[in-house]
């Protein structure tokens, strides 16, 4: 009855059942959790402030067509998001950018004088190995330690030097004065956020959407004829050749009776404290009040799956549950848990566009 | 695999799958629309205003078995509804007092001479056989004229003497100063909304929702040992017997820059503008903005079904109904559209809970 069966109701499997539905395909997405929207989920806390229960998330693209897409079912609203890191007691703007530099060293160095300061103390003499290799090959070793050692430690419990190089290469290192934290072309915040704008995408007459159910629990009862599959690919296989690991986050939110907390949505704490940052949501949505709720994050080794873990282990073990996956007929895997992959939204937007594309 | 399938999770829905689910059964709740909690569904707007998307809804009741089960999945607001009506240009106390008499006369009645006022003006030589007939054989012609007879022909399109008597003894005649619209033991809003509460009473591992579904595409598809339907009963026989009149209603949503609109939760209009009355959210749920959002609502004849019309001709049609729903095993009919009768939010519960303990 169902000509497609969608696990999973984050924008993976919502942007299929978007595209599935308008070409008038059937479609069942099965979700686990009590609401729709996956990890980009927004909700109006106790507190009535609109918040994001699995972490800040800003919208940033440089591919028109999933801009254009989603701009189908919601207005933005045109942020652009803006990082400082706490180091050495002072604010500075993140990534590390001219003024960073000035800042921390009380220099003065200009667009056209950093190079100097840059070709100074970066390491020339390496072979890019992990991720601590890529950031020394850039900024040297103080930069590293202060920026990102205890970042990174912090966030996964390991030393960079452990880490795939692509960890680090994410974040770029600034010749000029751009203080924004993404540059991509396209950037913002839906204007009555994501769980507002995705209830939009599945607001279509061919989609029905199960919640607080497990796909395996249903997925014999239900006829239908393809699956698409956005869970995590090791519980698909019933963890055979093991699980794969994640790294995990506890969020602590707090609403505090004062208008601002801090001058901008997110601040980095790589050395102090046990939290990883601190984000203020009401700069991310605009929204006003007389309260503010803040969200601390300390990341951890159990619980949720949120972070595939970079390491060249686990591609190993992920790589032959692809190659299971690659023999099922009917079945496709994608999303961030699908693909074992960390991947921003619009990536995954795209790439569901795409396997959509292909298969009908 | 499902030991019960639910139509509707409104209240009536909810309230047995909770039941059902603690006494270890499994559930499936089917629900056409792409949210929880039927018409007492309430969220926040687009300016962040909480409201309530069917109209306004306040929880009283006398049952203290209800108020319990419900303080299990919230805490209240202790919320005690007062509404004023706009009669010959004042705004007086709803349901009728010793004030509103005052003010509408320039009187000094007070609750020893107020029989007084009542024995002049009530009709006692009549024998109530409509809405009408309740109200003047209570009050006489002149206040039925302005407090109910513009009022009920707005609502339902229909004069009181075409209305069965109900209708209109639902609302007092009070011998004293209580301006309270209920005068139940247990009264309030959930402290953080309907949605949130019925949200609360959902999160249960036996139960799954399907929302964006009408049971009739799904039905044969899933297997399921019984039913309980909450949506209209002329719907579940195809309307065999033909269709059960409802009044609908048409909700005019409006955001003000303001912080307040009107001094109390709701004013009844029953002689002027179109509407029959504004209800201003921030009265019922305590929330602080510099914004409001009232709501006014005109009654219509087509669109969704709100009101069952109780008229001797449209009991009689459900009387059919209610027959072949007798025949059927395992299927049970409850809430306000599977009875066709206006129910409030705790008789629901409470019937729900009657009928659990009845079957299981
Ligand atoms: C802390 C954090 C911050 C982030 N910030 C940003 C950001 O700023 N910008 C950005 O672009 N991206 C950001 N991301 C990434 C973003 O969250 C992902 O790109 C996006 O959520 C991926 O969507 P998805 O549909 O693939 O996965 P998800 O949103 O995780 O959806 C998968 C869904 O499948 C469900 N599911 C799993 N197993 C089952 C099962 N057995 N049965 C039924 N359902 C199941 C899950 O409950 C989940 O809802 C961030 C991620 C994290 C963790
Ligand atoms: C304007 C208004 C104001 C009210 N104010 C109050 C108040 O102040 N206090 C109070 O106590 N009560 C109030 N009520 C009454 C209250 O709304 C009802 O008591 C309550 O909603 C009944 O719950 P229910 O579960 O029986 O019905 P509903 O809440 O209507 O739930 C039934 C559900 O079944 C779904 N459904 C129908 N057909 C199908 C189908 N074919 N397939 C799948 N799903 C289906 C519907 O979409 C709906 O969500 C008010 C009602 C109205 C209309």
């Amino acid at each position: 009855m169902f000509n497609y069966l969608i696990v999973g109701c984050g924008l993976s499997g919502v942007t299929c059942a978007r595209l599935l539905a308008e070409k008038g395909k059937k479609v069942l997405i099965v979700e686990k959790r009590n609401h729709i929207a996956g990890n980009a989920y927004d909700f109006y806390n106790n507190d009535g402030i609109l918040v994001h229960k699995y972490g800040p998330h800003i919208f940033h693209t440089r591919f028109k067509e999933v801009w254009d897409f989603l701009s189908r079912f919601t207005q933005w609203r045109l942020y652009q998001h803006r990082v400082l890191t706490y180091i050495d007691g002072k604010l500075v703007p993140m990534p590390i950018n001219i003024d960073t530099i000035n800042i921390l060293y009380g220099t003065g160095y200009n667009s056209l004088t950093i190079h100097d300061f840059y070709d100074k103390v970066k390491r020339k003499d390496i072979n890019i190995q992990n991720a601590r290799d890529m950031v020394i090959s850039k900024v040297g070793e103080e930069l590293y330690e202060k920026f990102f050692k205890g970042y990174t430690k912090k966030q996964w419990d390991l030393y960079p030097e452990e880490l795939d190089k692509e960890v680090t290469a994410r974040i770029p290192i600034r010749y000029n004065r751009d203080d924004r934290y993404f540059s991509d072309k396209y950037q913002g915040i839906p204007l009555y956020g994501y769980t507002e704008m995705i209830k939009n995408m599945l607001d279509h007459e061919n989609i029905s959407v199960l919640l607080q159910t497990d796909y395996k629990d249903i997925q014999d009862e239900i006829k239908y004829d393809r699956m698409i599959y956005t869970g995590p690919i090791d519980y698909f296989f019933d963890f055979v050749f093991g699980k794969l690991p994640y790294r995990s986050l506890r969020f602590e939110e707090e609403t505090l009776n004062m208008e601002y907390y801090q001058k901008v949505a997110t601040i980095n704490y790589p050395n102090d404290y046990d939290f990883t940052r601190i984000t203020e949501f009401k700069h991310l949505t605009g929204q006003k009040s007389n309260k503010t709720t803040i969200m601390k994050e300390y990341a951890k080794s159990e619980g949720e799956p949120y972070y595939p873990i970079p390491t060249q282990e686990n591609k190993e073990l992920y790589d032959l549950y692809k190659r299971e996956a690659k023999i099922l007929d009917g079945v496709y895997f994608i999303g961030r848990l699908g693909k074992y992959k960390y991947t921003n939204m619009d990536v995954v937007v795209k790439e569901a566009m795409e396997l959509i594309d292909e298969i009908e």
